[in-house]
């Protein structure tokens, strides 16, 4: 039903887009625009620096006056909008702008420069600023917590500077730097991007710690040194041995170290969802098997590291997929939202801390995309959602008890929602097809709303493509997929055009959405400029749209989502305008995949090609993720026999090119140097280039370069 | 003077090439026999696995005979060609085809199969063989002395299998594998080929230890296995710590090892040309010194390693280049011929053991190649020149008492010479422009001459290129050089062609030869078929010319070359039929530098090069030969600076195109990438392919690939 909804909105947007008149005056992008010019020289104006100043309703920004940053304070109480002008006060090291503050309580925030941490102290309308610890040069992951104390890495060991006597302590002290302490784990799978846990009052930290002593060593050569090194990291690959990952928790006053449970026999599982509870006397963790179906939320005593209880399990027979801490509600310690995907998509649970459901507080074939905050007077959780259609993100609230669901926001487009402290006001900044950027102040009980920012249009001086969205049948019959097809300015239906189709089609990436600019990519809109029309659609195995559409990938990876996305190619061939002689495919990481699948596997529907970051076998990309989606090479040998691409290069027919980081850790270079081997015994001529120590993504300055090579291919070889 | 022959010579040739007529029915040159096909399909007859009987004046050949390898042997005495028919006897093992003898005496021969070694007696006119050794699997550089001792390295130690008891010994037992013994050393620079030296007898060995454990590290990435490996390689780079030489003797009835003191204070120098005194009670070796411009020709006691003499000095202000080993003159055990560069051409001395030079048994301004032989009743050696022209050798007799030269073979063209063991006859295998190949045994003494095989041509049924010869002059206005131009079969003067320069220019190689086939190349004919005129010349700097010829680029490689390769291309210019705005370069390692250098240092000259394995900056590049040609770094600084093509990445104009094997462990990988890197960081569009698991050339099937690729990147440039 709302997939209609969806259809309905998109035909409404059907060609409107940029005017089709007066272009001649218009600029066209330079190669540097189309590539980071969103990100710099185009970039849409917006509120800068803001922040909810805790225990009240006051947004800050730093706003320039006379030249000069300055604070802008406004309370957003009743959305009366009144103003207050704070000093910045003198800061204790060099600040070249006015810095990002993060808040421990109404009058007290700090801030890091560098290896520096500032606190400051809000007395009287003007900040008194300290320098509260000045942590080696090599120290990361700096974790300031509100009573004091700064927790950081150095290296693989972790470290604490303690409140008051701002002692620095050791608290892992290992020599061996492939057990690792305070970082992020499980390669940043399941939702982990940190590993250093305070307690609710700063008394305990919890951390990760890994011990990859047994993973595969992996050599990534540093080419910008004479001679060129070889530093040997640890790479798990699908079905090989994992690192093994525990949490422990050090007690600042006593400085002992508890390890928790979570299984002395079998350690090859993965931990997430590490959440203290609101006292500090447990935590609570998600653990998940190897083979990612079956989880257990379990609660341990933070004291001695024993298992409390299991408060409930989760399994599916494809993959369970957690990537979300719990959610404690505030004032109430025994009650916490979970997130889960069991019913089909992301939606909210309201958990009892004995493990027993309350309620489901969201439903429907639309997904929950984050909590932004709550409104403990009013009882709602404030979420973002896709329930309006899966291309935009709107703000919504849901009531704890009744689970009534308010919209929020206004417009159609990609909402990011901060709440204030107390939940009852939400900062709104967002975009869509033709909203370059709007910041909004909602009251969250849907009383009003304050206009803070309309931005202007960055790209208004330039000739811009036109937009159309699509919208296609899958493969399966039945399920609606979305996709945009950009064209010239001066397109001109009876012309012929190449085609370049830029796709992913991975888990966890969406590439469409209605957002700013319209076309998705100015990249698009440039090759627009030289002649070409762009296409590009999100196929089923892609992010956003449930667990079925998602899972429709497994143990098969590349194969629906080919079939979907030759839904795509028919579509374009049915257009006259179409020469589908010159059709080009591009994509990166899973999008390089897909190129190079398709280029081997459908010869002959592209001529021209363009893979970066390629996975070629899955045998050689990481446990944690290949496992989730494929199973482990032997219980699915056919499954990676079918993806492995390597083996399939004498297929290849029109121009393939591959390009490639050498310090990609992510998707490593071997996968696209096997590929060129392989190509070299079977005779086959495939294109190739490399960004020396780049890792699995070529960004900033270099980018433009990347982005050239990539345009010169397509046009020697599609020649608009 | 002789230059001028050699034009006049030249000058002759001019057109005289493949048929121009009746080309409608030859075949053109797949790519595969245009890269390997005269090392395979298309290679010229000729007699397989000759050698000379000692003792005898017995040529042995293999021959098929009702579909089997049989032997025939042939006796030249008086030049009158009689017949023999050898029974090949029982082997011990499992022999393919008929195996090639290497000889210890008038019946005793052995040859190496994997790691057996087979030693055979020849009684009554049948072989009777018998199974010396089963060497273990890794066994390496397998020595077979005619005493029956056995050396062979395995990794880095050296082991001996004893005769008569064939127990096996080690002769060292290191375990740093940074520590090499038995093995070639420096590089294979200095004309070292090996690093065991049996004594005359058979009573000692002697063998190079290497000490590199104080070399930088280098990594060359084992792509094919999963995951990937880093082998770590010692690397020493110009101006960096080298390794460190002795050579040791081993004495097989006391297993006790000695070695020469060649220099306890200073070890970095370089250790060539070892030879044992015939009596075996001295050794002789040349010692040069880092900076490579001062040689000793030292004469050591093999018993005590104590040096008894220096028996001469050589030095010269730009390098002195010893390749080649004291040459005994037999039946005398105090004169040898000594093979130096000292009047400007690689020429021959004779010398007494106690370092006074006789005579200089050579002189002119051309160089000797090899010595073949010599006839110790006549009192000759046999050696092969470039007197008649350097584009030809030819073999000569010289006296060792009267200097008197004699012209042993008849025809021009590329003469290789084995001599009789006596000295008194020559088999002598050569080719030429219209020459595929003929073999012949002479009478050193000139006496007469047999005719053994005159082989067809090959090529005949195939659409041969057009060659023409050319002389010009270089740069300095007076040297002169030699070049092809090879033309279309059909090549029409009214038309305007792509041209294609092959070049490689560096020291210690010629391009240009009097040899089959004229074009020298197959795959300059394959592109002569597309349509491209294809040019090669060596200018100064390269080899066969003397040192003069060669040292012209002395500290400032690639400038002097590069003046006289544009020589060239005026040449090409002045041609009516030639396309100037479609010109194109191509070479490897050497040739990879000149042609980067020429695309950034002359940009517009040529649109469009390939450069394979190509030295990038000279700091890069191992010890030996640069420091040869450029001195140190620190002595050199602009020269180096000139000659990094690193930094000036930013002049290219047209399209280059970079190739690499990713195991090249003579020009290692990071030239290309570093190049590649600046390439990005300058956002210049460079192209790039590797070749994984190649080292420094791309060879065998594989090859084909190579030549496809650079064929295609031409076409698709320069568009014939």
């Amino acid at each position: 039903m709302r997939y209609n909804q969806g259809i309905q909105l998109l035909a409404f947007t059907f060609l409107i887009s940029s005017a089709t008149i007066a272009t001649a005056q218009k600029k066209n992008f330079t190669i540097a625009e189309a590539t980071n010019g969103m990100g710099t020289t185009l970039a849409t104006k917006g509120i800068k620096n803001a922040s909810w100043q805790p225990g009240t309703t006051r947004l800050w920004q730093a706003v320039k006056e006379d030249g000069k940053d300055v604070w802008k304070v406004t309370d957003y109480r009743g959305l009366s909008s009144k103003n207050y002008r704070i000093s910045q006060g003198e800061y204790p090291i060099k600040v070249s702008t006015i810095p990002a503050l993060r808040w421990h309580s109404k009058d007290k925030a700090y801030f890091v420069s560098g290896t520096n941490v500032v606190t400051g102290a809000l007395i009287e309308n003007k900040w008194v600023w300290t320098l509260a610890a000045a942590l080696p040069e090599k120290a990361e992951n700096i974790t300031v917590d509100k009573s004091g104390n700064i927790a950081y890495t150095i290296d693989n060991n972790l470290y604490v500077q303690e409140k008051i006597s701002r002692k620095k302590v050791a608290i892992t002290n290992e020599n061996d730097k492939n057990i690792i302490s305070g970082k992020a784990v499980h390669r940043d799978e399941f939702g982990i991007d940190r590993g250093i846990f305070f307690s609710p009052s700063g008394s305990f930290i919890a951390y990760y710690r890994m011990d990859q002593t047994m993973v595969n060593d992996y050599p990534v050569v540093k080419w910008d040194v004479t001679p060129a090194r070889a530093d040997i990291v640890k790479y798990p690959m699908a079905g090989g041995k994992s690192h093994e990952v525990t949490l422990c928790v050090y007690n600042l006053a006593t400085g002992k170290t508890t390890t928790l449970k979570t299984g002395d026999k079998n350690k090859d599982h993965y931990l997430t969802a590490v959440t203290w509870s609101p006292g500090e006397s447990y935590i609570y963790l998600a653990i998940l098997n190897r083979d990612q179906n079956h989880l257990w939320l379990n609660q341990y005593d933070a004291a001695t590291g024993q298992k409390v209880k299991t408060l409930f399990e989760e399994t599916d027979p494809v993959y369970v997929h957690p990537t979300h801490p719990l959610t404690f509600i505030p004032g109430l310690s025994n009650r916490f939202i979970w997130q889960s995907e069991r019913d089909g998509y992301n939606h909210l649970y309201l958990y009892n801390t004995n493990g027993s459901l309350i309620r489901q507080l969201t439903k429907g074939k639309w997904v929950v995309n984050e909590i932004a905050g709550i409104n403990a007077e009013e009882g709602t959780v404030i979420i973002t959602t896709s329930k309006e259609s899966p291309l935009d993100k709107n703000i919504y609230s849901v009531s704890l008890s009744n689970i009534n669901l308010q919209r929020i926001d206004k417009d159609p487009g990609m909402h990011t929602a901060v709440c204030s402290p107390d939940g009852k006001y939400v900062l709104d900044v967002y975009n869509g097809a033709s909203i370059p950027k709007n910041t909004f102040v909602h009251a969250t009980d849907g009383s009003g709303s304050v206009e803070i920012m309309k931005s202007p249009n960055p790209l208004a001086e330039y000739n811009r493509a036109q937009v159309k969205s699509i919208t296609i049948t899958a493969a399966d019959g039945y399920t609606d997929l979305y996709g945009k097809l950009i064209l010239p300015a001066d397109f001109d239906k009876n012309k012929k055009y190449p085609v370049i189709v830029y796709l992913y089609n991975g888990p966890n990436v969406q590439l469409l959405h209605n957002s700013f600019p319209e076309s998705g990519n100015l990249w698009y809109e440039y090759m627009a400029q030289r002649g070409y029309i762009v296409f590009t659609m999100d196929g089923r195995g892609s992010w956003n749209r449930g667990l079925k559409f998602e899972q429709a990938t497994f143990r098969h990876l590349g194969d629906v989502e080919m079939a979907d996305q030759l839904k795509g190619v028919a579509y374009l061939k049915s257009l006259p305008y179409i020469d589908s002689k010159r059709m080009g495919v591009h994509g990166w990481s899973y999008g390089g995949f897909m190129t190079t699948s398709l280029m081997l596997k459908y010869p002959g529907v592209f001529s021209c090609g363009v893979a970066g970051g390629p996975v070629m076998d899955w045998k050689m990309y990481e446990v944690m993720y290949t496992e989730r989606y494929m199973d482990v090479p032997e219980d699915n040998p056919k499954g990676y026999e079918n993806a492995n691409l390597v083996e399939k290069v004498k297929n290849l027919q029109g121009k393939l090119m591959l390009i490639h980081g050498t310090s990609d850790d992510v998707v490593v270079w071997q996968h696209s140097l096997n590929f060129i081997k392989k190509s070299v015994d079977e005779g086959v001529q495939v294109d190739y280039f490399v960004y020396p120590g780049h890792e699995h993504n070529v960004r900033g300055k270099d980018r433009v370069h990347l982005m050239q090579k990539i345009t010169d291919y397509f046009d020697v070889h599609l020649k608009p």
